[in-house]
């Protein structure tokens, strides 16, 4: 490519609603052009990546036996309705009328239409399993689109969709999707892990998140150096910090803590660690019981320096539609203000929760239920009755692993791929069946597998950029090699260099452009760092009456001089070609 | 690709909503699978094709030097209100709101948005030309979807946008796009034909089709067979039949033709030519005069056996927008009934458009303004004024051709591709301006051009099948070759010379199938035929123990032996490659 014939577009300045780097990098470099909010036209430069990222997830879902096929942007309601998604989807679904009336969704995901191809297309479990992909445009009407390509509204990702007779089926395709995922970002070149997560609203019952690392990464990832735990922060177990409960050593006592309703300040005026503090959560749950409408009381104990994580709380028995309770209902329960809460002498019944460690805690501190008071060496069982033990809490680094193989760190992530087991969470309500060796019908067992390509873009350069611009890494820089001419338009010798070293890489497979636009070296240099093309070769007349070219890789600290007749061969040892 | 490990679902039976071949071949051969209305999904043997026609329009396209962005799909509505089509576009374009209210387009097509970019990014004459084409869906909420991929509401189209500083630059780039689409209908080997055409809805000034030629096709072509003359039914100049006026020869009669409202009836009725009479048509066009709102009446003259061309009546000064007159003003203007309307002796006064061959007639037959009766013998100037002239009628088979070169032919054509000159058409209106060389801005000459990828498949089926199914050519077929081994679950020396033949032709670049699904052999070739796999080769026990092969084209009668230690030679011989 020559770069006269392409279209190159930089800017010295990130717009002003540019927030995070890769959003301003991208932008600078002429990638993306912003439509609307959250819409962005993918420019000649942007695409270049995308289709790169698009080739490599192709191969590897191809080599992993998935199939590709192409789903509608515009869906029919009735499928969505079937799995009562067209209304739990809200707002986030783009929803359209045709010039009949009828309603369409426009695809945030394709759970429901693959599992309509599906269920009329596979008949036997001769034809099992089956696992079909597509690389498609979706649209999810974000509440606060921002980052540029990470958290745009229009974008472009990669969804499969397996199918098996069985769970162990299931297991199998899952694991084959995990592995082909594990290659993908591995080709990409990029920096990831894959952990544990929770199932939230596409359902199911087992998933992993693929995250690119980075600092500036939105998600808390939790693993252990020693071992291969690994999971998202909602999704991390926290054990209990000491392995059993210590013995009580203190008389329970009403300290007078006047408007003190944090645990630091009432550490701070008792004179006591934060960890031995207890922090109270009031939490309501209404449920109907025999027709009647009923109020539930929750308290909600964590040590006073612990996280809530409330996808934890979700899960515990009683609270999966939980909400904070209100003053007048906190005052109703606990005759008192927040701020002062405690099990301890509470106005009403309550269920009390305690988290692991605060279950194993003696003589702590917790509200007395009083407004300006505190209790100190509180002790469960001899001062209120044995909690509900439960893991509450986000982990903190340090704490033990809970696969009992060292201890946990935490580092930022960036989610670019999630995958499921859906078990029958769909074919059940769609009636998506197949015949069994016996000829019985039987529900499918299904997967489910997204890749955001255009969010890649956004994590690549989150993890790969220094002030200079974007470094992008090979597999999915827009080009592999610049070619950089001194004075391509005075000096024949440099033409004729250049010209001859564009072909010839060409020949050998190299990705490479000629910059061509008879700019000056600074400015040519400083888009090419902008744009973050890995790989320079500068083609000087001096180096040239010398035989040499220079090349420099976009980390490197200086120009290195090699033999102009090598360059090809130097080139393609540096991409591994 | 080995057929266990593909998707492939043929029906014996076509849906019933499936009228035309192509949507029932395609249906059958499970290429798509309708979703709703006008929506299909591309199943994985359809996208294959499809991804092969992208690819032929993408290196074409790459090779005029347009460069490929994506622009998004959902668009939003302020900048079609720029150009006015925001109300223009009707139902046919589907329109949606977010979760704010704003309002969004779904892309019919993206002139607006392609000219947003480029007045942002183009300063310049320096940067010009520049052509930046997408492959993207599309949606049109047509009225009546139906065929299947070839008036589909959601489809794939390659749609190009050119801007260049001058007239002189546009026609450049046009002629540049005329050549690639050339090239890319000529690499599909589809039998195609360019022809003018009328801008319609798009706007410009000057327009060729592409279509693909099929018996099936619902588009009239119109092309002389001894020049370069073509032009579609709308566009194809008519000239005079005969190239001056006869001479009266007779007199005025007035002929009671009782019940007698159609030329054919009145010919018959008088024992005379059907060429002989002049058919009229009483328009309406309503305008605005000094703030009034005012009727006008016109009488179009067309010879009795010819059919009129609404799109030029559209042309003729005055008529941009006629409507038929109904009864009530027919009896107004003329003082009769229908189908005895005539320009002699009319009620009101009526301005009367003759077609040129109904300009040069003499002595012919027409309505008297009277029910009941016709003139014969009417003559121009002598018995009314003379006509307004003008191009009205479709042409014929055997008309002059308007270059002077030869007489017409018709054919049937399928539209796939379209490009238009639109100048400043949307410049213009959206201010997109460059700096021109004495830096003065000067609004952007433009071009556009369009390819309906999807439909490229329902053409080709509707020009190449027969009643065992579809007939792809090699550059489009879904596979080149299909590998049908007699026995391969069975044969140690079958499945063995499958699998040599299998990885030899993968190696030499052949996109290969290789059915080992055990399928019984009639089943299996009727598979493949129905799919349309170009070539076929047969592997059985019986010919390999003489050493050979079967080699069957698609449109062969009949196999050949071909000696297997040739076979790869032989499929890169017939592939050309």
């Amino acid at each position: 490519m020559r770069a006269s014939r392409f279209f190159i577009s930089t800017l010295k300045e990130a717009p002003s609603d540019a927030e995070i780097v890769s959003h301003k990098l991208m932008m600078r470099a002429g990638m993306i052009k912003r439509l609307g909010s959250g819409i962005y036209t993918y420019m000649p430069m942007g695409l270049k990546v995308i289709r790169k990222v698009e080739a490599i997830v192709r191969e590897e879902m191809n080599r992993a036996g998935a199939i590709e096929l192409s789903m509608p942007i515009v869906q029919p309601a009735e499928l969505w309705q079937e799995t009562g998604r067209w209304d739990k989807m809200g707002p986030e679904m783009m929803r359209v009328k045709d010039r009949h009336g009828r309603d369409y969704a426009i695809q945030p995901t394709s759970e429901e239409v693959v599992t309509d191809v599906v269920r009329s297309e596979l008949k036997s479990y001769r034809q099992l399993p089956v696992n079909f992909y597509q690389v498609q445009t979706k649209f999810r009407d974000e509440r606060r689109p921002r980052f540029g390509l990470m958290r745009g509204r229009e974008f472009v990702m990669k969804d499969a969709y397996s199918f098996d007779k069985d769970v162990e089926g299931m297991q199998k395709s899952y694991a084959s999707m995990f592995d082909a995922y594990t290659r993908i970002f591995t080709r990409f070149g990029l920096k990831f892990r894959a952990v544990a997560a929770d199932t939230g609203a596409i359902g199911g019952n087992y998933s992993h998140e693929f995250h690119v690392i980075a600092q500036t990464g939105e998600d808390a990832l939790v693993y252990c150096p020693s071992s291969d735990y690994a999971a998202n922060m909602e999704a991390a177990e926290a054990l209990a910090l000491s392995s059993e409960r210590l013995a009580a050593s203190q008389q329970l006592v009403k300290a007078s803590t006047p408007d003190t309703t944090k645990c630091e300040q009432v550490a701070q005026m008792l004179g006591l660690q934060l960890s031995q503090t207890v922090k109270s959560l009031a939490l309501t749950v209404e449920k109907e019981e025999n027709g009647r409408q009923v109020k539930e009381n929750w308290l909600l104990l964590l040590r006073g320096d612990h996280e809530l994580n409330e996808v934890k709380v979700n899960k515990v028995p009683g609270l999966s539609s939980f909400r904070f309770a209100s003053e007048a209902e906190i005052l109703d329960a606990y005759g008192t203000v927040p701020g002062y809460l405690g099990p301890i002498n509470t106005k009403q019944p309550v269920k009390v929760v305690a988290d692991r460690t605060v279950a194993n805690m003696a003589d702590f501190v917790c509200g007395a239920n009083e407004a300006g008071y505190h209790f100190t060496g509180a002790n469960w069982g001899r001062d209120c009755p044995e909690p509900i033990v439960a893991d509450l809490r986000n982990v903190v680094e340090g704490d033990a692993s809970p696969d009992g193989k060292g201890v946990l760190a935490i580092e930022r992530g960036i989610e670019v791929g999630h995958v499921f087991q859906l078990g029958t969470a769909y074919s059940a309500k769609m009636e998506a069946v197949y015949l069994d060796e016996a000829g019985k019908p039987a529900p499918l067992q299904m997967g489910c597998y997204g890749i955001g390509v255009t969010r890649i873009l956004g994590a690549a350069i989150e993890q790969n950029f220094d002030d200079k611009g974007i470094i992008w890494p090979d597999a999915i820089a827009p080009f592999e090699v610049v070619l950089a001419p001194m004075g391509y338009d005075r000096s024949e010798m440099v033409k004729l260099e250049a010209d001859r070293l564009l072909a010839e890489l060409l020949a050998a497979g190299v990705d490479v452009i000629l910059d061509d636009r008879g700019l000056r070296p600074g400015a040519m240099f400083a888009d090419w760092e902008l744009i973050g093309v890995p790989h320079r070769v500068v083609i000087g007349e001096r180096g040239l009456k010398e035989g040499n070219l220079e090349y420099q890789g976009r980390r490197d600290e200086a120009a290195t001089a090699v033999p102009a007749a090598e360059m090809v061969g130097f080139i393609k040892a540096k991409l591994g070609k």
